[in-house]
């Protein structure tokens, strides 16, 4: 349940003067997101989404995110495209926070993730890994390994009111993971968080991937790895290896692996559920009391974790290098 | 924020199959209103509003409300359009619960109420007065005086921890509105939940009313009392008697007033505001932990009734008889 800032109409009316788009004819606040605030807007010329940008967004970032989605959208990646304002410029303000406002994209987020939606989203994560190959500056990915060991001693003892335990087991595994952690593999533009609720579907086909604001320079099947863990285990816990394959054939179709990123993928995915479990934990144990977004589940990725443990191969993914 | 139902694709295309509006686009969940789940569905047509309902609105009441939107809509007056079924029909149900599409309103609601609204707003009241005065069936007003004993009853002493001596302050404030209520005023059908988010404007022009799920039959005036409140207070608690004189007078001018209804206007609104006061103490006493929907705070209306209190004559709303 997102954030909510109140826009008022003045100040609506005063942030529309700036655009082309004509004057609103309804503006309602969206109840998906947790990061930021999002409003579907109508006007006289369309539907598009207003975003205000929360706390948890740094404002110096916004232009590498708007640049991003301007370039990704220039290559015919299905990204919202940022809309420019009269003198140019894609960030504006409002209610006293950075805004901006970008192109309404069609379709529904898939709540089961189905093997037709793994395949699809395996082949568009291809194709924006290939097009932000050539989107210049540097995003340092502040939520990668060396963030981690931060993350879990700032949730200290308090993990094990989680469960009996985990604050031993997390950090063990981050050991290993320190250990094992590859440093030579292909990197570029990642999205970072491409769960089910980031990926637009109409019918079978993807129409869209939204929310880029945890992209970041990395290594490219890192964004992978963090998919497969939000894309292909069932609300039981089991794997779905169908999804898996369907992923991850769609992915290297489009942009081949070379065996150490195809070798690299079990220490990934370890990695890519520590760092959404550490983060979860985090918000678990620092949510205030009375919010109005309910914290998610640390120990959905607690575990996935163990399933990647037993992993020794990305064969079991199910398919061969 | 709202109480958020999700529906996937596969009950929405099945809800959709029986509509003759085309193929869903897209479907947002909207974070206004907190007794329903409601979504902005766009389809190939046109854009419309899906309503879940949820457990506060007894389904046995459900005809009964879709019947005084098309009946509303249908003698003119601006409230959402229930679209028909191919079966004729304006219920359905999605995702295990009852659902209704209407048409979309345009408009946004005001966050600040100024003259122009009050004046707006005074004027619609009085046409849905005359415009649901042939609307045949009876909805009883659950929540009118006869109901706040029991309701503050279940508050009980633990009223007290909101404010120090409010249980028995409100017990006081029911026995004298209990002794002197009005019984013999003109009824008809009333919103009864008339607060600003529930009323859209295009620039000055009210274009919509919506959230008809507390509509019933009771005293006319007693919807323009609880309209006095929560349109006409600043939200330092002043009283904003132009507000209120914009209001009155426009509603009168399409609707006039007889004396026993403008001098009654005084203790019906005193009334209103102990209504919204137990609705909301009993929320704030018995909400539960984590909940999404942030309780509203009952000592806003307080402070209303303690101004009320000391009102003798409805020239203290800005008009004489």
């Amino acid at each position: 349940m997102a954030v909510y800032t109140e826009i008022d109409d003045e100040q609506l009316d005063a942030l529309l003067a700036g655009y082309d788009i004509g004057r609103a004819i309804a503006c309602k606040g969206i109840a998906d997101g947790v990061e930021n605030s999002n409003f579907m807007l109508q006007t006289d010329v369309g539907i598009y989404i207003l975003t205000l940008y929360e706390k948890r967004v740094d404002p110096a970032d916004l232009p590498w995110f708007l640049g991003l989605l301007t370039h990704l959208s220039e290559q015919g990646f299905p990204c919202p495209v940022p809309i420019r304002r009269r003198d140019g410029s894609v960030l504006a303000e409002a209610a006293d926070r950075p805004a901006a406002i970008v192109s309404f994209l069609h379709g529904r987020w898939p709540k089961k993730q189905r093997a037709y939606h793994a395949q699809g989203l395996g082949d568009a994560l291809a194709g924006l890994h290939l097009a932000g190959a050539d989107y210049p500056g540097e995003r340092a990915n502040n939520l990668s390994i060396d963030g981690w060991r931060p993350l879990l001693e700032q949730c200290g003892p308090a993990s094990d009111t989680v469960m009996d335990g985990l604050y031993d087991a997390l950090s063990q595994e981050l050991d290993v993971l320190e250990a094992n952690w590859p440093t030579d593999l292909p990197r570029g533009v990642i999205h970072a968080d491409l769960f089910p609720d980031n990926v637009f579907f109409m019918d079978r086909d993807l129409s869209g991937v939204i929310d880029f604001y945890f992209a970041c320079n990395d290594v490219l099947i890192y964004d992978l790895a963090i998919c497969l863990n939000a894309w292909c285990f069932e609300t039981d816990g089991a794997f779905n290896i169908t999804n898996a394959r369907q992923m991850l054939q769609a992915y290297r179709a489009r942009r081949p692996l070379d065996r150490s990123e195809f070798d690299a993928l079990p220490i990934l995915a370890r990695g890519a559920a520590l760092r959404f479990l550490l983060t979860r934990l985090y918000d678990w144990l620092n949510h205030p009391e009375g919010a109005l977004v309910t914290p998610k589940d640390p120990l959905e990725y607690w575990r996935k974790l163990k399933f990647l443990r037993a992993v020794s191969s990305a064969t079991a993914f199910g398919l061969d290098f």
